[in-house]
């Protein structure tokens, strides 16, 4: 049987960032991948006019120092997203354009809207990040989904529509399939409620020029060898001295493992010995998002000429969150929108033909006619997924962080956690799947000096 | 390899059921089961002093027929849990008796319980049971947690603190864990709230002389051969013709599959093809409640001798359901109270010895010094248990039911789903898994037909 210093389970971001901290600090390590591809929820595809798409996570932002870093050290250039001219709110069967911070909303719905807005970013800031089950008041944060409170908190029917739009937005997930502290922590997590929200000064700002997939593609191109693709982890068996990590195969040992899959797919190997009931409790109710991710070409992006951004948000329809993703050369026009939560499962039972009818329809309500005649629809629907699942991450539902927080990262002998799901900083995103990997890496190399 | 008729995965009380049905209509049956015993989350121990004691699923009672038909068939006695004189319930320090249907509440607190129940019991009888998802009003009921409704419907704390504790001892999660269709659906699967917390005339009516376990072991006894103990399955691969399943160490090819172990452990197989995205969710988000079972064996019962039936309600404590579980014979009696929820979670944190202490704490606030000294005490934790993952069964949260309730039982080609959670009547209880498994059979011979 082969040995090495290190074995990461999952080529994701998380994985190749561990691997690569823990091979520059001299560790001989073993990444093993069950796709044929690096990158995860990561994925890039090429529009048959030649443009690269990506069809997973695509984009950074400001304060996500972790990934932004990578970027720049692997060579790869960035652009920001198109931002320029009005975005629309789309509601009661009327595209209300926008361009300051009213979100096109009517006075007295804005006013409702910004005081709930408000008060979550108040309660987010009492979030104790690493630790959010010890925030003051947690048990009652996390005893109530998001949608109670937001119910509780106002009849105001654009408000409360507003929010179970922004929630799938930023969850792929319903108002009442997380806890409010899951929604506040977060918030807190990536800065503010503004800063996730935002194109320009906020998670939306920036883009890789061909695409995010070349980051790991990269890391992995580093690593060379030390990548093994096709190879699906079964079980993880601890020993006295060491770990041995059975796939499809085969057999390799190490001193440590890094699992940098997501928390459910985690659950689903087989642990020797078995892993603590809390850390199994866990992995039986952190699902992920519900998301069908849609790239539509167009040979130009024609909304800029009536001075839009590409920035829908409908409160009307199931695909209600739209933005502008054309390349940085504009060699072609790219709306790419998102089925979420319940659309996203409503969507996946339609045929490719019902679905594109769907999305093409509403775009045209959003963009008039030119919508409806694309050069091309690309879409993945990642809760079909095996080696995913669902994204854009998980999320927990009512009690989960109170009474399992404690084991989201905490490793287990020589297993240890990784996944933007396990990070506090920039929690589900490419950043904080960085972060986590650097984190993981430090708990072994710590342990040894 | 060797072919049979149907790979059966897991030989709890549905597996079996199904088993038996199928070979008595003439398929050639292999029942795959991981533990080194059969039974699933029945299971017997035995006291030094030779008294048998059950530390999972024990309780049958009216209306459970297809256990109970089962239970005759194979020559098992039963007899009715002991249930003269006062219950108890306590709270604020006092232990309140009662043997009325008051549970020992003031009045002005019982009106409230009572208000509660019957609202409870009206809704519950909405609920369209195969189907739940297509009840009136399905959405809004299940886009709520229990608890959202408890305290949407009153302030009254101890009416609160009732509810609070009759969800975990009915779920062992507690009441924001689980959606208000949930709820409603088991109450009305289990008849009603009033039988389902009943001893006489409800589901805690009847016990097996010698333990339930030994339902699961004359099943096998009959099954012969076909049981095969220590046997870990890992794939479940369909393939135009038929099914082949992978257990370490081998594979076994079928023609039809039936899964019957819980549902989150169901979806850490691994299946080729993958299963589709609605089922995979299910089972990321279908986890099992958290309790410890603790038996303690007396050399009488002497609680009878203070007119008092054994069983008890604490609304101040861990250790919040008791009840007699002392042999048919009377050789010596037994306690049984379960840890649950919350309270489990936590004591599973503590050291056997100061769980002892509080579980024998909390029994001689109940019933005074004499449950100071037991002769011994036989404990379980369903959850550190590799092959369930926690007791008494999986319940959905909010969403779940109206989200992916069509995919709990529907079969996915030629694999056949069983289980106590799958079943519509009496779901969660051994009477539910015998149905589970009958129905599985059900649809494999009905498709031969």
């Amino acid at each position: 049987m082969n040995h090495v210093d290190v074995v990461v389970v999952g080529a994701g971001l998380a994985g190749l960032s561990a691997a690569r901290r823990l091979s520059q600090a001299g560790k001989m390590v073993a990444v093993l991948e069950a796709r044929d591809r690096v990158g995860g929820r990561n994925h890039g595809l090429t529009f048959s006019n030649g443009v690269p798409i990506e069809m997973g996570g695509q984009w950074v932002g400001p304060t996500q120092d972790a990934v932004l870093a990578l970027i720049d050290e692997l060579g790869l250039k960035t652009y920001p997203s198109y931002d320029t001219g009005q975005a629309i709110t789309y509601y009661d069967g009327t595209a209300h354009r926008y361009s300051d911070e009213t979100f096109g909303l009517a006075d007295d719905d804005l006013l409702e809207v910004g005081r709930i807005w408000a008060t979550m970013s108040s309660l987010a800031e009492t979030v104790d990040l690493p630790t959010p089950w010890t925030t003051t008041g947690a048990a009652d944060l996390d005893r109530q989904t998001f949608d109670q409170r937001l119910v509780s908190e106002t009849t105001n029917d654009v408000a409360r529509r507003f929010f179970r739009l922004v929630v799938p937005a930023l969850f792929s997930a319903e108002s009442h399939e997380l806890s409010l502290l899951h929604f506040l922590f977060y918030l807190k997590s990536g800065t503010s409620l503004e800063v996730l929200l935002s194109t320009t000064g906020g998670a939306q700002q920036t883009r890789v020029v061909g695409g995010t997939h070349q980051i790991s593609e990269r890391l992995a191109a580093e690593l060379g060898d030390a990548v093994h693709l096709n190879t699906v982890v079964t079980n993880i068996t601890q020993t006295s001295d060491g770990a041995i990590v059975a796939f499809d195969g085969g057999e390799i040992s190490a001193d440590h493992v890094v699992v940098a899959i997501p928390q459910t797919l985690a659950g689903r190997l087989r642990y020797s010995p078995p892993l603590p009931a809390d850390r199994d409790a866990l992995t039986q109710q952190f699902p992920a998002g519900s998301v069908i991710k849609v790239n539509i070409a167009y040979p130009t992006p024609f909304w800029r000429e009536d001075g839009l951004n590409g920035l829908v948000m409908s409160l009307d329809d199931s695909f209600n969150v739209v933005l502008d993703n054309s390349p940085h050369d504009d060699s072609c026009g790219v709306l790419v929108g998102f089925l979420e939560g319940r659309h996203a499962r409503a969507a996946a039972r339609l045929t490719a033909q019902e679905r594109r009818d769907l999305v093409l329809g509403d775009l045209t309500k959003y963009f008039g006619e030119r919508a409806a005649d694309p050069l091309e629809i690309l879409e993945l629907n990642w809760n079909a997924e095996e080696f995913t699942r669902g994204c854009y991450g998980g999320r927990l539902g009512a009690g989960v962080w109170t009474n399992y927080g404690e084991a989201v990262a905490a490793p287990v002998g020589r297993i240890h956690w990784a996944g933007a799901e396990t990070s506090d900083v920039w929690n589900g995103y490419m950043d904080g799947a960085v972060r986590s990997g650097h984190r993981a890496a430090g708990e072994i190399l710590g342990g040894d000096r």
